[in-house]
């Protein structure tokens, strides 16, 4: 048994410690199908090489959530297999985008742990990094975890939380080069709003649901490599049920939001992120957007909105979030604030 | 609510109206892999770039069904989503092969328009033409719908009724470029059966079968970002039930037609068709072909040989079709009327 | 029913025949974006065209189960289509990598023939080949099946048996041109164990599960365009079953081998292998393996380690093989006997 991989324990991070994740990737065209065939995917800039061109790119970027899903799944061997919950996440920004071709590597730096009061856990920060071929960092967020101690007599490591911004600011924001929205072509983009039209605290309903099945979520975790047995093994967990990966979750209401958001073309940052409740097959999800700020941009005729997204399963009120108690209704899958990129 | 697409009823449709669909789409690797995974696709002209270079083409074209899937699904949000029924097709032409790497769009011109009796609901005809990232139309077809009214008070139109040829004339059909069968080599082709084999009236049981799954048929759809709600969201209709893309059916008989057609390389017309009867996941879906015409073609080697294909499900009689009555049995899904290319 | 193909029967196989199978294959990243959304599939060699090119290689070549699973499929309809049973293989080499946009064509050789005694069946022994644009030979392997007779009173042929290795022999392992191993990246590759860490005898038990879904083995079986009716049509099987594609699960326990095998990156022979019990969905796949031999290589830190593979599903005991009648344990569905390359 000592040749597989048993997964860090709680006692294992330390701070500064930089963990280089394996099996580099090179992703391609068929990843970019594989998105649109497991997502209902249509912003115009990740679907045709055209329409990204008109926008000053180099032919269309990978889906940004593909760079997203890509570098965590690497992460997951060394960050979560012992885990208990995936508690949050923060200052993720998009750096560079991911074209066909491009392969992608990641590296995790410790930088924070706290031992539970039970002693029996403990939570772990990390920075993440993604890189391309060139060693640029095309993608960085921060994600903290509970991780249990393989070894509960580990004496307690010194406590260490790090300073996280609550949202990345809007002149942190870094906009692809050469972008530019001033020849931005509404009709086959889907929709007319522009980031004018959007008022901060507006609410919208993107209408559409998909049921969830087995197989299409084993086949988009596993497409990045993502290894953690409970989306798996029907075996592993009392009930039977897989537990769907929460990045699942995320690209299916990133893609219903085309419907009210088809211009918010390009995710640029990640504020924070919460689990809120896990999805299992046969739920079918729906989801809604808050607008919660807007900040202008130096590129031409790009502006920058906040959102927060919210996947919830069915049963779920209008706009349902938070109960009186202030936590999540039960049928509420995600809470996601991010920076979008929409013309102005 | 105002963000999101209504749709457009049957009231907001005007003779001559040319609609620009949204969400241009690049086309590559990824969609030939997935198609020749979602069906059991085989025909050695999209398979293998050597075989379709011996026949005279720059390399395999994107199966022809994949450039029709991807352009009506463009039309699916402007034309069909308040349609209460899909009614026909007519004059469909492939004009130019689609090759991996080509940007595809849509555009709609409304040819006729009639309003129901009822008062409630028309028939609504549209010219769809699919247009490449040069402008060149590679694909048109006439389509008719059956769209709700949104506002019943709204005045009936003139009733305007286009004059649809019942069968594409053998001189209409357009022949790919170079496209030659004389070195056609049947063993990699996988049936020695020629043009002159076949005879008008001979059918064809195409003898294999593949039983539907949900997320095979979602998976499909969505890669054509086909988005109607009802083929995703198990929660939509009273009965739980997802209605697959009447499209999944026509690409799954197609293929399944090798056996016995294999030599019927490529679509080059759709003449008329109609989706009997819906189809459900687990449905066992089969199919035959009836001979109904043969013309030759200007291109060396290359005949054309029209073709009804039928898929029908579990319980149809051997090649069955309609009742006495003259309505399709029940077990009847599919019935298509088209061209392709054979070598003589 | 003339046109459609109904498969050979034992009496029209005729020693040293040799049947050039149809459909030849263009293989791109599509297919290999599909490999790692259907499997588990890490091996750094075949994920990251950084990784390969540091090996040695141009760019990562398609999974070697890729081209397997591509020039297996290929035989089925002349192969397959009235087989009994699948029997058994040896003297498989792989001889060439497969890289995106190679196409691959199969012929066989019938190298064997053997009536049963009840003479209503024969065991038929094929030598296939995959072949590449270039007409080189990729892949090899014999392959040894029982077949129906069509007629029973087809007179029963000379029996010849070939003269089939038991094992292929280190010194004719093929090493694909250029590689090496001397600047190979262990974290990257996932795992620190070298080729010297590893003994004969030594048993791995890969710990992962991955429960399996209608979906998932049709989408893989057909990507491969293997058409066995019996792995889609549940209406072909009394049970209402779908029998899944062995290869399958070939493909399922080689993936899961990563984890404590993460370096065994190549596959270079198949020296055996028994489908020892059906899976079917639902069933959960796991993996263990045995080193069964280990030689050099004249390649620079390439070490050759012939493997045992043994999947099993739900209820197997730890290391589950054969009972003390030396039959395998009902939940042992593949047995399988490889060379694999490694750093030493």
């Amino acid at each position: 048994m000592g040749k597989t991989n048993p997964g860090r324990f709680f006692e294992d991070y330390k701070l500064g410690d930089v963990i280089r994740h394996a099996v580099p990737r090179t992703v391609a065209e068929g990843e970019r199908a594989l998105y649109h065939a497991l997502y209902p995917a249509r912003h115009a800039l990740y679907s045709s090489d055209e329409f990204a061109a008109a926008c000053g790119l180099d032919g269309s970027p990978l889906d940004d959530l593909i760079a997203f899903h890509v570098v965590f799944g690497k992460t997951v061997p060394d960050v979560s297999l012992n885990a208990v919950a995936n508690l949050g996440y923060a200052e993720g920004r998009w750096l560079k985008p991911v074209y066909p071709g491009d392969t992608l590597r990641s590296e995790s730096e410790v930088i924070g742990v706290k031992q539970n009061s039970n002693g029996k856990s403990g939570v772990v920060y990390v920075r993440t990094r993604g890189l391309n071929q060139a060693g640029e960092v095309v993608l960085e967020y921060v994600r903290w975890v509970m991780v249990r101690k393989g070894d509960l007599d580990a004496p307690a490591p010194e406590t260490v939380l790090p300073d996280l911004a609550s949202v990345v600011a809007p002149e942190d924001l870094v906009i692809p080069e050469g972008l530019s929205f001033e020849d931005y072509d509404f009709d086959l983009a889907g929709e007319p709003h522009r980031w004018g039209d959007y008022e901060i605290g507006e609410k919208i309903d993107h209408v559409d649901g998909v049921t969830i099945e087995e197989a299409e979520h084993m086949i988009a975790t596993r497409l990045w490599q993502n290894t953690a047995k409970v989306h798996f093994d029907a075996t592993f967990r009392a009930d039977g049920r897989r537990l769907i990966y929460g990045g699942h979750v995320i690209s299916m209401a990133r893609a219903l939001s085309f419907n009210g958001l088809a211009n918010a073309q390009l995710i640029v940052a990640l504020n924070a992120g919460a689990h809120a409740n896990p999805c299992f097959s046969g739920d079918t999800v729906k989801a809604w957007s808050e607008v919660l700020d807007k900040a202008e941009t130096g590129a031409p005729g790009v502006g920058a909105i906040r959102l927060r997204l919210v996947a919830v399963k069915q049963g779920a009120p209008e706009f349902g979030y938070k109960g009186e108690d202030g936590k999540y209704l039960p049928e509420v899958l995600l809470d996601l604030d991010y920076w979008a990129l929409m013309p102005i």
